[in-house]
């Protein structure tokens, strides 16, 4: 089986690094709009071979990875299916499922597609901050598998077994709503910590000074790339949107309970916070 | 010289265990208002003895270290002020610094006080999260150095510096106005998302399933202790209010941005926060 890879960056070229290295198939060809990420890629030996056009890509590979941003999913997902056949499949991993899958409801070649989001990650991108142990122990959530052939969904999840993922499903809908809780709404609210901090403090080195370790935590998904993050909002806009608000909501109970001085009010908002304790170890 | 540490939690007991790695003093110690802490901390070698008052801590210590909640310390510093002779000295560890170096502004002793701030902490606490490294390569805020005599502030700079803390200079206001954006405020927010979360996610196994490590960061000061944070918020209040109300702008930019559906604006407020790159790397 020959794996093609759209997208070399952390997600595309962990898959990529971590299938050689566990040789789940022959060759590795990648793509990528970014002639920089190809070159890299190489140099980096996360791709046996790139080439110069998707349908180089479709052509020459057995099995599809779609790992871009998911504005452009949207974009070549069609695409890959019109020049598919009925043996080939395409996979993405974008971090929003809904918008993509009413894409392509009606495409002919919808069954040869599985709709999957790999839990894992981190705030660096490119294909330098690509490594193979990315997924390991992580989750994966496969959306509206009944849309997908069966043997699509069992060779990808022999795959997944192979590198150690956990797998879950859930359809397109209850996976956006859930990760604009767990996912997206983290994002939101570290960006804008960032900024409310940036504009405040602007002699940088006092930041460095006076940041702990809990601020570097809290802040880090602010560091996430912008090309990467702007299309999920806007594809999960409702959900996010719905999710900001029961955030402000809870930052304005506490917002009000500090105005009045209320250090019962205040206490029992962390007591409740603390919850999280017995769910993330 | 002989140190007494009232408080053996985390700050104070990894202060102790610092303390007795280098050889900074020939004896520590302890006193914690909560009996269990006091035989956990011998249990642990945090301490070499514990004593049963304050009282007694005092009497059998040169220098004396504050670890406890800052509502405590504001209570407690004015009793050792009166407590100690002038060869003797305290230096509190609180997370504010205004309110407690005013409640002993006008101490015939306030010269044998020394406010500080170690930027150093986890999110656990009691003597079973101390740990001999906490403050390695870590920055300590000394507040108001000019109302404290020199020789207490030589002899604690003394310790610093062999327990490799970069020491840095403020008064107690700007501190507490500082410290509410970098940290106080990081607080807030993860508090806050914990409890949007939670309330929204009652399964909790799937909070578990579908949460990667950026959630997982980004709330994990949720953890931290409620009876410590609530007099933190209380002390500081009016500052972390201005900070959560500049806070809460952004995310208000960030939501009319996506209410609109105005991508260029959400990328804009993306880019600006990746600037925090620059800074923390």
């Amino acid at each position: 089986m020959k794996m093609g890879v759209v997208g070399l960056g952390l997600m595309g070229g962990s898959w990529a690094l971590a299938a050689r290295q566990h040789s789940l198939c022959t060759e590795v060809i990648g793509y990528d709009a970014n002639a920089n990420h190809m070159n890299k890629a190489q140099n980096l030996h996360i791709t046996d071979r790139v080439v110069n056009s998707l349908e180089g890509l479709v052509e020459g590979s057995d099995m599809i990875v779609l790992a871009v941003p998911v504005d452009v999913i949207e974009e070549i997902l069609p695409v890959v299916l019109d020049l598919i056949d009925d043996k080939k499949f395409v996979v993405d991993f974008g971090s929003t499922k809904l918008s993509i899958v009413k894409g392509v409801g009606s495409h002919p070649k919808r069954s040869r597609y599985l709709a999957a989001h790999p839990i894992a990650g981190t705030e660096y991108n490119g294909p330098g901050a690509a490594f193979s142990e990315l997924y390991k122990e992580k989750v994966i959530i496969l959306c509206d598998t009944v849309m997908t052939d069966d043997d699509v969904t069992e060779e990808f999840s022999r795959w997944c077994t192979m590198l150690n993922l956990t797998m879950s499903e859930l359809t397109a809908e209850e996976h956006d709503l859930h990760l604009a809780y767990v996912s997206h709404l983290s994002h939101v609210t570290s960006f804008s910590l960032s900024n409310a901090v940036l504009k405040k403090e602007k002699e940088n080195q006092r930041i460095l000074e006076l940041a702990g370790s809990g601020f570097a935590s809290t802040v880090r998904l602010a560091k996430s790339s912008p090309e990467m993050w702007t299309p999920i909002f806007m594809q999960n806009k409702e959900a996010i949107l719905a999710s900001v608000d029961a955030y402000m909501e809870e930052i304005s109970t506490f917002k009000n309970a500090l105005e009045a001085g209320d250090r019962e009010r205040i206490y029992r908002f962390l007591q409740e916070g603390n919850e999280i304790k017995k769910i993330l170890k």
